[in-house]
């Protein structure tokens, strides 16, 4: 288990701390021929940057990325594609306090039992910052989709209690970046954006959930057993820092109802056999039917708080830990293009495994 | 990605159809040196089996398992456990009238569409008969875990809408098998029942949710980014028939609070480092972190009902499917050893992970 | 690593051991639609099985094999394809002699140091009775690779050092069946059957080595730097039991010359971009060209012979160990079919592999 | 299939092209606390880099390393290690004419068939200056052996005839680097630096072998049926460019010897049971049984010769390619660091992995 890749065709790995000279990674597998452009690649991660409004961190990581292989004259070789992106901002003077204290629900307590080391420093290598190398893959995923006419996307569709009705099953770029908090219904956006803005106010901190959509869709992505489609984007998403839960389609609101309710009858369409309804979310038997995928993704408050708190030393010792440093009252707005790239990379595995499926 | 084998260290792989000459699997990676007991792996799959109550489906299968290898008298020996079960009570003739009509909300068109062929008979591969190999494979994991103190347990706590009241965090084996539903709350058990029976008299289906813990961790186990601890028991509850949702800890609840409400402080007791509560669920960063790991994994009701259902046929056109068969009207009881073994599967397999942490 | 599994794509999985209950395995990978002859996989177990002829161990094993699943109406489902093969002819009582000792060159001793148990009848796991299921796995990448046009074949080039003349790169079936040894070279042949017999008479044994090639190659298969096709046929052909060298094109050999006189040009013949020799051996920087594969293969003496050998138990005290039991005294011909599966396989995993080198 | 990266537990992944602005990888599985001393890996590079002597490529790499993770205060941490060497002495207008030239024998032809994209400056990602990466990782991977007591060693045992005599199985580093062409025999190495340089002067190239050893190995490294130790140390020597053959203990004169001569014969020495002979190279049944182990490896002439050779371009017309750029005539001496970079890297891998033998 090589425990910082994902994926077995469309292979993404990545390393780097925080605090380090660099964070990076590389994509293993990525079919040859895709035109990459890279301003696509640094808007992605410009998404996900931190300092990007007042609602997020006022940290500024200008988060350039560097690609250093695997692409030649602007089309991907079949060549691993290597790429870092230098940490900059890194104000690691702010974590010298926690070389030996174990902030609570964060990871300083199970990495240094763990290795017996760690680098403290703004969490090392157990800090969301890993995740602008997902991006960067997640990019490269959505380029390859896009020629066989896949399309990602996300939204934040809600923010502790503050949740958008349920409306379209799709919503354009343009909709969820109309607003900070990256929600494409304007009433429910600037009711999220202003209980961040209080919340981190007062010091503390939201979650919330995110919808993740592709449409587009082939049908028979998706392994039958271990690998059910579902599954993989489960694991997907449940690796993004902070998430809690996941369900897809009509998700546990269906686990409410008849089975003669939350089946998903078929029918002729145009001459293409489809589901007179999505509950299903796009998956049946781990196998995509052609429908949309619809999953939702929570997130947990983040953990890291501007207020006191009790907790302990390496040694055992109680310790007051003061809230300081700069971080998001809430990360779900930053953490759309994540999710996407999540799905994305998921899909491109299995959109590449697929091509296994039958003698030709 | 080998799409029917899970895990990376304890590796499990099954084969095998509803309808064809067998089911079965290997272990690959199991450590040399556990005493396996027979009758405890008879013993799980008795617990998953059809036909053990009149909630359950009249099919009876035996589900008599043999070990074709890697155990020697009666331990271990770290080569490869081949093992199968017979299918005897299968009745095929059910399935005639199914050979080109696609079920809702079954696996039917996506194979179909992927593969071109498929094995019709009682849903062939994409049966959940197959989870009865991942239950002899879980008892073993068991035995491997038991070595290490580590004990896992799981209850029905939700049929459609009769949820047990949040109580204790663990319940023995004689509390869950008191009922028929294994729900360890008796005046819950009893209205569950009573809906599942009632359900299936109207010949239609329910869903739920099933609670898995398990007690007595180690620190460490898990890995920082794409293999953390829950992303991989994601993945494995996921993978189960009819699984549409997954939280862990707290879940989806507590994403619903504020950071300062969320956070588990630590503190040292009996010289011990812990958290004060659990809302982390035992795993912090992706390492389990000694607490006891609590997950939640919600099932949609059966897909297959004893009412008519409009659907189509290969040619997409309109078929009247009359509901027939032997069916659950409700998997979760039968799915409770299932959702253990994938737990039990995951925690071995991170518990071999883990012996590479560190220089000895 | 998943020891018992070869592959990433089409992959074989096998378990057993030479005196329990069954061996077996599964393919998982194998694509859908492809026609399974159940007689040509019999066909090749049976020029593997032991007892074929008086040049082989008198063992008489059957090998009759029982597919379980993943072929349907004579077709592949896309579904694992599990089988096993029953244990007949064991004559246990044959190895209690050696349940303490261990034998010089056999896997006795690393075998109880690494595990601290093991099956000692008749090398349980370490037996080569193991590669009856890489035939059975063989026969059906054959039959993929057959669909693609691509044939493979193998006989014995050399016995200890009688080694027949550099002639054709390819023999028919016919020409290699057609002697009991498997060398297509009919004075070779006889040469080698009476060094066989002749060594057998002393109680002693000999190696030699088995030629490989595949015909009717595609240009592209293998990956440029860890899984080059050459560097994953070599640990094919190595993981054979008792194979101690390996060389492809012109190997070793070739190793003596200069790169003026081994570099194979290039040159356009019948409207094809061919190389004019094949010192390559079908492969240039890891990736078939679309000349044949040729490769070699050398197999130690067999380790266990009909003469006393000095070696010690497991309490490190000598013991006199006295050659009994019905063995081979050359396993070459036997193990023709197993070193073309093992290529087969290898060919099978990279073809499915080289579907993803591309955007469609 | 990654198909750049080795491993499954001691994990190296490696991207980049000969022209490209840099060539790294990374390392994922390395346990927590290995000392690493950079100067160490400084000086391994140093070994395989052009320009170290009048007998390499006047090419001249300095070959910088930068460690980009996984390395805290000079201790590793158990995350992975990501590094990167920029390419700065690239003279791409030197390979400006063979842009649409197949050079023979080299990886143009393939390449360019498998992916339709190639960067063909300086062979782009099939150059050998991949390897600098394994050597990066390979220098980790002896860290974390030497913690082990185990070390590793190779020296260029022939160059094309001459070879040197059968001597001691193990030599210094000294012995190793005092001579230019890495052979410990001085005689030996004298004749072959001769024959090196009169080779060059003709612009032809030789191959050669090299032999590589580890000691202090422990016994149980290695798996039982298709990660033999042996069948991973044959994948991982022959993905080196040029390498066309491999051969491990006795090898494949050993083939020619009967089983009464070749057997290694156990006894206790020193309260230890050892074996004899090592005829089996430290390895039996796959698994290594604590002698050194011992293996040769076998390389083709360098491609790249400096005589005119006719050849083909991507229209199929006949190319006459003229000889020119900087290149080795002879690629052994620089590559003593990459085999036993290999070596070490299967050998950590493998040690990781042994720790999931048994229940402890």
């Amino acid at each position: 288990m090589a425990g910082n890749s994902f994926g077995n065709h469309f292979v993404i790995s990545t390393f780097g701390e925080s605090h380090g000279a660099a964070i990076g990674g590389m994509i293993d597998g990525c079919p040859a021929g895709i035109s990459i452009n890279m301003s696509d690649i640094q808007a992605e991660l410009d998404r996900r940057r931190p300092g990007q409004s007042h609602l997020t961190t006022s940290r500024n990581e200008a988060d350039t990325v560097e690609i250093l292989s695997g692409i030649f004259e602007g089309v991907t070789t079949g060549a691993p594609i290597g790429f870092i992106i230098r940490n900059n901002d890194q104000k690691s003077s702010d974590y010298g306090h926690l070389k030996d204290t174990f902030r609570p629900s964060h990871a300083d307590f199970t990495w240094e039992s763990k290795y017996g080391i760690r680098d403290y420093r703004g969490g090392g290598r157990s800090s969301a910052r890993e995740t602008a190398c997902r991006v960067v893959a997640g990019s490269i995923a959505k380029a390859f989709l896009a020629m066989h006419g896949i399309e990602v996307s996300a939204w934040v569709n809600r923010v502790q209690s503050i949740e958008m009705p349920e409306g379209k099953d799709w919503y354009s770029s343009t909709e969820i970046e109309s607003s900070l908090v990256r929600c494409p219904h304007p009433d429910t956006a600037t009711a999220m954006e202003n209980l961040i803005a209080s919340t981190k106010e007062k010091g503390d901190t939201v979650g919330g959930s995110i919808r993740a959509v592709a449409r587009g869709m082939k049908v028979g992505l998706g392994q039958p057993v271990f690998h059910k489609l579902h599954a993989d984007i489960a694991s997907a998403m449940m690796s993004i820092n902070a998430v809690k839960g996941f369900e897809y389609g009509s998700g546990i609101a269906g686990t409410y109802r008849n089975g003669s309710e939350e089946n998903d009858g078929f029918a002729e369409i145009d001459g293409k056999i489809t589901t007179l309804t999505n509950r299903s979310g796009g998956i049946q038997g781990g196998i995509s039917n052609g429908a949309p995928i619809v999953c939702t993704v929570h997130f947990k408050p983040v953990a890291t708080i501007m207020k006191d708190q009790q907790t302990v030393n390496k040694d055992g010792e109680t310790v007051n830990l003061v809230g300081k440093g700069r971080h998001d009252a809430c990360v779900l707005p930053r953490a759309v293009p994540i999710v996407e790239s999540m799905l994305a990379l998921t899909l491109a595995d299995q959109l590449l495994k697929m091509r296994s499926d039958k003698v030709l």
